[in-house]
């Protein structure tokens, strides 16, 4: 299976962090900002960099950019620049057009537009931001559903030497452990005679109330 | 238990994303931004807003910022106002301090200075959406360590009807699947006899090798 | 039959004009622009005038824009504020709304988005004004096909005094003179006793090149 | 007969759209402008493009800007730029010079120091767009004079089928059709027993009442 | 007789002097400005001053400015703001209007749209200028015609005590002394038994030629 | 004797016309401008043009500016350029520094840095302009002293055909004609037995009140 | 004996180090700034803070500023509001006038026009960094004359407990120590017995010579 | 021993001044600065300039900045760039890291980042000022410690031809005379025997209480 190309339009913090995973991960990247400084700046990150303006139909056709699988407006804070270069990578022929939007109006407009995907990279992060601030235990999360989620929580020090049998979870809170990350490994579904440490990591899954509640409880003890 | 009191600096895309969630997550949140029309933008969605000078010690020390459990840094794009502030708020007795950093030479100043916390938001999420692109069924992950994740992946067409005796992905590629989330709510520890349907999302664990493999075989399918 | 009620947001010398020959048709026109002089000085040629940032949802709404049957969006040189208020108008419910562009590729914007109709006044007067330029007594035309125009010439001082006998544009060129506006009145489908006198203004009907080869003709002669 | 040559000063949206128009009626065209940028992109449009400040007498003599039939001062929103201009051209002896105002003033003074025409192409394309908003059904227009006009009127769907016998707007309104423009052809003088259709387009000669009575009456009966 | 009365249009350097000139010589001004801080500090200065827009139709008409025999555009430095301001007080009917030009182009505008007189301050000082600075004993000139000049000259040393028949001009330069400005007063016709004094001012009449001789002469001597 | 240098720093309108015109008494004049565009215009007019920052000593040093005999500061609106460059002139020895003055205040500053000769060029000719408005036929004049002055003044149509014995401006206004210019030469001293014609300019000698008085009857008589 | 008053011009870094150590020193000072910000911050730290232009000779008369002992000139960056605020003080008959230079050119300026001290801040404290920086031990020093300095040393390790006759500065280096700045008190001119301690500091005269080689012997030893 | 060497980062007046002061000590010296202007101004006063970002770690690495044994951040107004700066100088690892401050809260900062010294030249210099400008005498001092001080006075009129044990100064006001700098050589330690002269210059130790009175007893016999 051929990998994927990709063309990001605008190299900021996004555009850039984005590009090079997206190297990281073993793609090729070809990079279009206005900039030449960021242009240069970013040439040895990426497969390909040019300075250019994406919303000049004639600069995008002599880059090739109709023949890229997928194209990512993560283009700064100029809302006229990332819609006009989005219907530009549209009307070319790329097959997928993600576009990051600056507000849920811009986010109407690209999705009109015919944008395949809108991303709002600020908002999301304020929300995934929040969830970890008042919980201090939390690392990461994944919302399942409106009800259900999969934490990712620090063991905190008053579990430590804790057996799954004692902690019970799923008896006093009604959420599961999935997982627990050690320093030695990963345990994948753990038994009732795995212990905890302080260090590890518990993936644990149940509805939001119940993970609010352990997480809760673990936490006051700590304190 | 008394909840705790954030304190947000500089209400841009981020910062009021955050402070939203926070609000809606039960929290009561002080918002300050020097520009009075974004001040008043937000007045309905904080607990306070304040337009002020967060450089101006003065007025962070009128604010009684001192009384916040937690103050969070998320100036837009002033690195000189984020120190500044950052200082301010550790130096006035925040006990913690969170703060975004806008390149990886500002998040070693904020460091230290004694900042408890330095996030990235654009740069994590450059990260974010690169894996979502790469891999089309990929709805979300937690990257449990260096090589374990756990990835919330959407069930495609070709997996209709399957039962997880059929999929099997622990015998083929070694990861597990530990929830599936249905229209009609989610099953946890989900038994060989679930069978998936197309719109079901599942939660795999393993190493990224396995779950890349499993989540390429199912995407080549679907093709 | 209820009159049609305009909302004009941009009141430059595209919107205004249009403005004011709208009130002078009989309508009733709210005008809307983000600059506070200008809305003053048409406050007293329009029914209503407000200032106001057109991309503000709220604003829009509070001015009940929704109860209006049809939107014009004559923004200058903003293709953002242009695009953003076009799209606010039609979410909010406006049956009809009509948008300059400043660029084909604006226009194409503003098409998916939904806008009824796309005008570029400068393009359109910049082609009609070509055509006055190359025939000295060419007045005014409309193009009725590809290939067939009506054109309102002025009678050149050769024609003073010749019946439509004499002229014959018909035989001689294929195209016919279906009106003569003289200083007395306009006579509707003349017949060939009518006269023309130099002053008069004629109007043809016919191929482009009928009427071309009959203007290069009486043009030629007056020289 | 040599055909006439045209410069053209100020490229902007109504400036290209003139220099297009006359190239595409076979005239050569000079094109002036201070941006370079404008110059290339217009370069290959026109017959020959310099960038040069209009307003310095030395660079328009040295461009032979005098040997030009008619020059077009179509300035975007420099006022004064286009005042020296004009005065430039007329004092090089340009045999007729035509100019574009922003403003009523500026028009004034445009004629006054000897314009030979000045045109207003945002002010009249507001008027004419106003008509054809109130109208749905009239796609142009020709004030013949202050009280007769020729309009081009879409054939609605309530009128398909009609006969001019039947439908007599002559007997009704006053008004003659005097050409149908039909998808097989133009109709010049049409007869009685010609029939209308859907999607026709009808050009009517009338006094203002009489069209609007008629345009009126079959935009009523559509609905 | 009544006395005329002026308004003044633009206060700057020029504009400022010449309204307190007119003052001073007991004529009623009304100056006006765009820039309240000058119209401010000039109040005190001049009969009226009023802060305005002076290419505002309304606004002059609003402030009379039809009733004033004589309008100086002195406008600094905004050629535009110059030629509207010129063109309104002509079109609201002031009968004398005088205006300042910044350049020879600028005042050909002047002159075609109908202004007066137009004066070139800083061309007409420049020249002035220059003719002092070559002859160190000039101190101001009228020039009568292209040949002849009447110059006023400071008497240097070299002349102390000497009488008009010793020095006798007329002979030997073909020059004529009109008058001797003295410290106790001013002797009109001077006989040639006059003598002069340093630090006496004589007034000569002559050709340039005589004048530069006389003048190189006795400049030569006081070396 | 060897002819006197000149350099003059600042080109704008009042130093170009200085240069301009001592280039036509026949002198070498530097000019110097930090605008490269000004020097490029002037480049022809004076002997020598320079594009230098005049406030850098090194640079005056190198143009050898020590060796002119006047350096002019005829810079436009930059104060502190002006002192500075002042100054400069005066260290490196330039014999007569002269320069233009903007506000009385900088005036002062000017001579108490050391230049010989302080003009205020706007003032100056607002003063002039000021008396020539007043007085329709005033032309020029010369104030001899607080109260004397020499006028030149246009004769006007009721004193056509008028000989000076009845005119008599001596007997009746106490002034005198010390010249007339007429159209085929200028008459100096002229006798009781000339005669005066419209169109010819005559050279009056008196008390300002005696001039004016004079003036005033004749004006009065013309109207 | 009457205190002095004090007038400071300009609270920049330098200005309001200045004038809080004057009010230190039990002085009353008079603050100016053009900046309101500035003058409301400084208001409680100074006697009386004015927002005014110090150019305006109006402002500092009404200020009374002629009635103070000396004025400073400490304005931060513009070099033409330096001069001319400095002229007016001058002018107003302030006895002491001191201004600070921006560069020695500015300082030329300042001393022509009679400012009676003129001083450059950052020019010396450039040149007295330097000295500390190459002398480890040097906390300050004042230049004596050309040769001869009085240097404060830090006492390093090395000569912990060393009594002066065991050191003898004089009979090695040439130098003498007049004091010591020990923990409990100063002694003035100690006698060969007092010893020296680490963190005691020594005050050192003699000549640039023989205190660089003292400094630098008591280095090395410390290394 | 080898001489350090110094790179200065920032040559504005205060970074320009300490570098050419350390070439006049002999030491070597890299300046950087981003304006390229003020780099070539001062590449022949120090060892080395380069005209770089010095927010650019990698610019920064490649001048082999890590090879210097001090760095001073003498930046002028960016206090963002002076963090940045500073953060990179230590990291890169110079041995000491001197930084200029530009607020107490800048400073602050820079001593968390690990900045070695922290100057504060404006600050420090208006301090320096402040006790000259009172104490007229004062030509320097130096502050051993929170009450004694080395005082350098100027030896007034009054006191011409006195001897020491005339003046007796320990005896009236207890402070000791160390050294009086005399025209023809310094005296260090003088005698009861030795006289002063007016323009010798006396070095005075004591408590400030006694230097002050002694200062203003001379002073006021001055007067």
């Amino acid at each position: 299976m051929k990998k994927n190309q990709f063309v990001i339009i605008g190299m900021g913090r996004f555009g850039s962090s984005l590009g090079k995973e997206l190297i990281e991960l073993g793609y090729e990247v070809l990079g279009i900002d206005m900039d030449e400084e960021i242009v240069n700046e970013m040439s040895h990150a990426l497969t390909h960099t040019v300075a250019a303006d994406s919303t000049d139909e004639e600069a995008l056709r002599s880059l090739g950019v109709r023949n890229f699988d997928c194209g990512v407006v993560a283009i700064g804070d100029d809302i006229q620049a990332s819609i006009l270069t989005a219907i530009l990578l549209k009307d070319l022929g790329v097959k997928q057009v993600v576009a990051k939007a600056m507000s849920e109006l811009h986010g109407r407009v690209l999705e009109k537009i015919g944008v395949d995907r809108v991303i709002y990279p600020e908002r999301d992060m304020g929300v995934r931001v929040a969830h970890q601030l008042v919980s201090p235990n939390l690392l990461d999360y994944i919302e399942l559903s409106k009800d259900y989620t999969i934490a990712e929580l620090a063991v905190p020090k008053c579990l430590d030497g804790m057996s799954l049998q004692e902690l019970n979870p799923r008896a006093k809170f009604g959420c599961s452990i999935v997982a627990i990350n050690k320093s030695n490994g990963v345990i994948i579904a753990p038994t009732a005679a795995d212990t905890l440490q302080e260090k590890d990591i518990m993936v644990v899954i149940g509805t939001n109330h119940q993970i609010d509640a352990f997480e809760g409880s673990v936490t006051a003890k700590s304190r």
